[in-house]
């Protein structure tokens, strides 16, 4: 796609380092009261007015987490973004500050970074987030993104990942296994696509998944929800391995077990239909599949009532001692399977 | 070199994402008291106490900041940690933590990996600097490093690029154009290796600028002694990618010029030798070279007499007004000559 029209783009060389990533930067508005010093020092500066800082880092790199293929570019820096502070957000930590840096070879023109930055803007500006800081460099391979995000809160809102005991609630945020099975209607349209580029790919009445996969969301409008209804988690995490990976995180930091009903797992139809046509048990791609960026979360089972009939959260589940292990309680027959992380491996799973 | 005893090491993909990074980060003890919550939640939280928090970041890529034929991995992972905590003390601040995210082909072992880790882990130690978060993952190219640092510092002793008013001093610490002919040792000889692998490398004689390239020091103990002298720089940058592209970099922020002495900038006598071996202009050499990783500084005239035979610092020029440009006067002649930024650029100097 960028080659064909190679002719009227700039390659990186002519602004340079410095030049590029002021340009790519200069868009970027200020937004938090707690920037004091961004972009264009040897470092940035955050007041943090006692408040904790939580700050956390994730990097994507060409062909093991996308695929330039199908990825659009702008999509690519706004997810990458997200996923950050989907990390932010499963502290219940508020979101504030990023750091971008890309590697990128030289086939790559200014405009395709441009694209990147678009996203990253998007992204900033939807989650009233500040870019302060980052590094733009050349590689002799593909392209590579690093992103650390920075939140701030207040010690006590802060919830880790050991704080599960016997008996919480296991919840989780939205529905799950979307992302998963977006991507496999990419990865089989683009397939298709390469067999004979005259193909139109086939993407309709899949516009809920693919938008899991292609743009996903931090759940940030959790923190707020959860106030209003005083619930404060005992521990949580973001679903960004798959919801099994994740449990087994909680009760590894927790010291507990978990049973998780596989019947209460919420889906959207979409994601089940599709399911089917791939001939994938729906709940397995909701275990294994991540990228659902949904947080997951145990609560103390006296709030049960004030969260039971909510939109955004489903009960799927409920922590026992640690000697008793995790295990799927599987829909119908009640029998209990072992419960095992076969969740997205960066060093597993090459496309 | 790693290949000859591949039957011995250790795929990455035997440990598996969690598995690698519990790996290879076990043995970072936490010493820093800010440091609240370390690797192995969601992100790590920090207890800034009333100070500012200082954050920078930098990306180095195989092939275009390092050549892995004449760098080892050990040496890389501690100069991965150092260039970024140089970016902390050229705030004035004091390095507290870092970020670590490392992309690796599967060309690499566990074992190329714990060496990258083990040089981590010294300049953790020998900078008091806790290791609390990153990520590792396959990439289908090179290895790409990147580091997050934070440093934590009171409001009124950050020290930013633009501060510097007309006849302030230009200070520089150490010495500098070190590291850019170790560099080209470096180039040398391995050249020599790759047209007759049984050449010995001659190394000898060049110690000092072998270290500074690679194993180059970020000079946080700056900050205590301009303490002790009473002194707070009025503008600070370090000297990563040359000392003439920093100096535009302070003129640019601080709306100055300045004029800076070639007889005055402290060069190494190997420094000095080494670049008359290559036919190289010393002076160029350091206003060029990059990587010494020294802060390069303004102080207020009436400092002077409390810097002026300290050994660690040399005035090599001072402020002007902004319309006055910036120049350097050459030795001798005391022509003065336009400085121009010709530094160091990651797109412009491919191996």
């Amino acid at each position: 796609m960028l080659e064909d029209k190679s002719q009227e783009l700039t390659p990186i060389s002519k602004l340079g380092e410095f030049g590029l990533i002021k340009h790519l930067t200069e868009n970027f508005p200020v937004v938090q009261n707690s920037t004091k010093v961004s972009i264009g020092d040897d470092a940035a500066v955050i007041d943090s007015e006692n408040q904790k800082v939580v700050v956390s880092t994730d990097m994507l790199a060409e062909g093991v987490h996308f695929n330039l293929g199908y990825v659009p570019l702008k999509h690519l820096g706004y997810k990458a973004v997200v996923v950050n502070l989907s990390d932010i957000a499963a502290m219940n930590a508020t979101p504030t500050q990023i750091l971008v840096s890309v590697a990128v070879s030289n086939r790559f023109p200014v405009e395709a970074l441009e694209e990147i930055y678009a996203g990253i803007a998007l992204a900033c500006n939807r989650y009233k987030v500040d870019l302060i800081g980052g590094d733009t460099t050349s590689s002799n391979a593909g392209l590579v993104i690093s992103v650390t995000a920075i939140g701030l809160e207040n010690e006590e809102k802060i919830v880790k990942r050991n704080g599960a005991k016997p008996n919480d609630l296991l919840v989780v945020t939205g529905d799950l296994g979307g992302a998963y099975l977006g991507l496999q209607i990419l990865e089989r349209e683009h397939s298709v696509y390469l067999a004979n580029p005259n193909m139109q790919p086939e993407m309709e009445g899949y516009d809920y998944i693919l938008e899991r996969q292609l743009k996903p969301e931090a759940r940030t409008d959790i923190k707020k929800k959860l106030e209003e209804l005083d619930i404060l988690p005992t521990s949580m995490i973001d679903v960004s391995d798959g919801l099994a990976s994740e449990v087994l995180h909680l009760s590894d930091q927790s010291k507990v077990g978990f049973h998780l009903y596989e019947e209460k797992i919420p889906m959207d139809e979409s994601t089940i239909h599709t399911s089917e046509e791939f001939n994938l048990n729906p709940a397995m791609a909701t275990l294994n599949g991540g990228e659902d960026y949904e947080l997951l979360f145990t609560i103390s089972p006296s709030d049960f009532d004030k969260i039971k009939n909510h939109p955004d959260f489903t009960v799927i589940g409920h922590a026992t001692a640690e000697e008793q292990g995790n295990f799927l309680v599987a829909r119908g027959s009640n029998q209990l399977i072992p419960l095992t992380a076969q969740g997205w491996d960066a060093f597993l799973n090459k496309e």
